[in-house]
């Protein structure tokens, strides 16, 4: 284990089986590294193409002409797609906090409620009660701001009659959860209702699909042709899905692209949405494991239409 | 500007007068990047080596041999390390915000407060005051965790007679600040006095050593001949500093193998250290602008040891 001062206490209570080197403030990670590989035998060194800088590549490649870097693509984090029950049930924790604060935070919402105070106020409830914080900053989109699906939440207060996109998940014991609810204030147009109906078929029918030996890019190609259906597939602008787990995204993905295969114990978002720019965005996304013979969703907040709607 | 759907009307806003090029979600960025390039005339194209992924550029080149790659470093970074007015009008903002909610967050400190809950005090005064968050996650660190420089705050509360560690910052219109803030309660030792008082006589010289002209290197050597000159050369874990702007870390960088000079308008952190595994850290960090004839320090918490003795 390659590191510096800072973390030589912290390396020592964790991972003290570990062979520890230690930098000293003057030398940079690369150089340690290829000091190290000075003292070594190994000619051959593997190295991850996706998180390695080009510069750094080439810092180690002017120190160290003599070995081999082997470029590989995420090695460990496939090792990581595949959860154990211990893995599993710091998700599960990290999905009940996340559906606590917000079955909390709703119950405090007023018309004035903006949407930078209802994202804080979630965040709290979590960390209040034993979130180690937030997964990612979490998205509060009224009315057409939740066509953004990155918006920052902002000032702005709930209109009279209008969408509300809320995208949050807890950290939990360095696990993260992930969910998306979109709720509607008063009365819902035909046009939202129309769409919001064809984007829960569409993940009903893609969690339906999920089992293993099913292909990322196959569960995804069935939300999406429940969405052309319905004349929106335009409108669903990203991917179905992605594993989570360490990080908030990583394998496997759901998505037209995607090359993975579902096996038992690999957890993903399913997340399907349509935006309409100047109008409202409608996302409905739950956490779902792969089982031995199908798919169990591990979050269970409401998400019919009439369960999402408030009367304020 | 290349991004996908999920930024489209949000570039549209905030920078409409870029020409956009929008890929589907089949799509990854760099195919869009190789396929955009077809279109261009331009056969030399430069890359950011310390941002691109090895992957990327390998990607890049099989879609695109024709193009020829320059490497750059840097090229963004190193004009953004000179603010201007208005983004240094944004970090005094930033840090008036961070230093206005540690004054209200140490008032409601009591004996039964543990390091998390006062991290997540800290955190809710700043966006309260209209923070759009931290610009790093808080460390507070009681006692001996003081000496684990990067620990998450623990569920420890503090002890009769021991030291307190925060390290924190604000986030505001973009721009980060960054402060560190070392405490007592009760009565310190001997040895924690001498190695605090020799800590901000290192900070103090640094500061008076930086103007324009000088070298980020040499700013570093002069705080750790002061902590050499008192024997703790050896506890200084870590460089003296770095720009703060748009990134919580950034240019110029004040260490031992700095290349960087000072120009008016860089504003660099200030920050020597002490760690003793097991028993404390001391930290004292501000932010501080490069002026035409000097420096200005744009922090302006008390940081004399008996200003930071706490009464509980």
């Amino acid at each position: 284990m390659l590191s510096d001062g800072r973390y030589d206490v912290q390396l020592e209570q964790e991972c003290g089986w570990l062979e520890r080197v230690i930098r000293p403030p003057s030398q940079k990670i690369v150089p340690l590294t290829a000091e190290v590989l000075g003292k070594q035998s190994h000619r051959r060194l593997a190295i991850e193409a996706g998180n390695l800088t080009l510069e750094s590549v080439n810092v180690l490649k002017s120190l160290r002409p003599d070995v081999v870097l082997v470029e590989t693509t995420e090695q460990v984090e496939t090792l990581r797609q595949v959860k154990d029950e211990y893995e599993l049930g710091l998700i599960r924790q990290a999905a009940d906090l996340a559906q606590r604060a917000m079955t909390q935070t709703m119950s405090t919402l007023t018309p004035s409620t903006t949407e930078r105070q209802f994202a804080l106020d979630l965040e709290i409830a979590m960390r209040r009660d034993g979130a180690d914080g937030v997964s990612f900053n979490v998205i509060v989109g009224f009315g057409e701001t939740g066509a953004l699906c990155h918006y920052r939440p902002g000032d702005r207060p709930l209109a009279d009659n209008e969408s509300l996109l809320f995208d949050w998940g807890a950290a939990f014991g360095g696990y993260a959860s992930d969910i998306t609810r979109t709720f509607h204030r008063g009365q819902p147009s035909d046009r939202f209702r129309a769409a919001y109906d064809a984007v829960l078929e569409a993940q009903l029918a893609a969690i339906d699909a999920i089992r293993p030996g099913a292909e990322g890019s196959q569960i995804d190609v069935i939300a999406r042709g429940v969405l052309e259906k319905h004349g929106l597939a335009d409108a669903f602008l990203h991917s179905l899905g992605h594993g989570i787990g360490l990080n908030i995204h990583e394998g496997p993905r759901l998505a037209e692209d995607s090359v993975d295969t579902l096996e038992p114990g690999m957890i993903v978002t399913v997340e399907p949405g349509v935006y309409f720019g100047g109008d409202f965005g409608i996302r409905i996304e739950d956490d779902v494991l792969v089982t031995q013979d199908g798919a169990e969703v591990i979050t269970s907040l409401p998400k019919g239409l009439d369960d999402c709607r408030l009367m304020l």
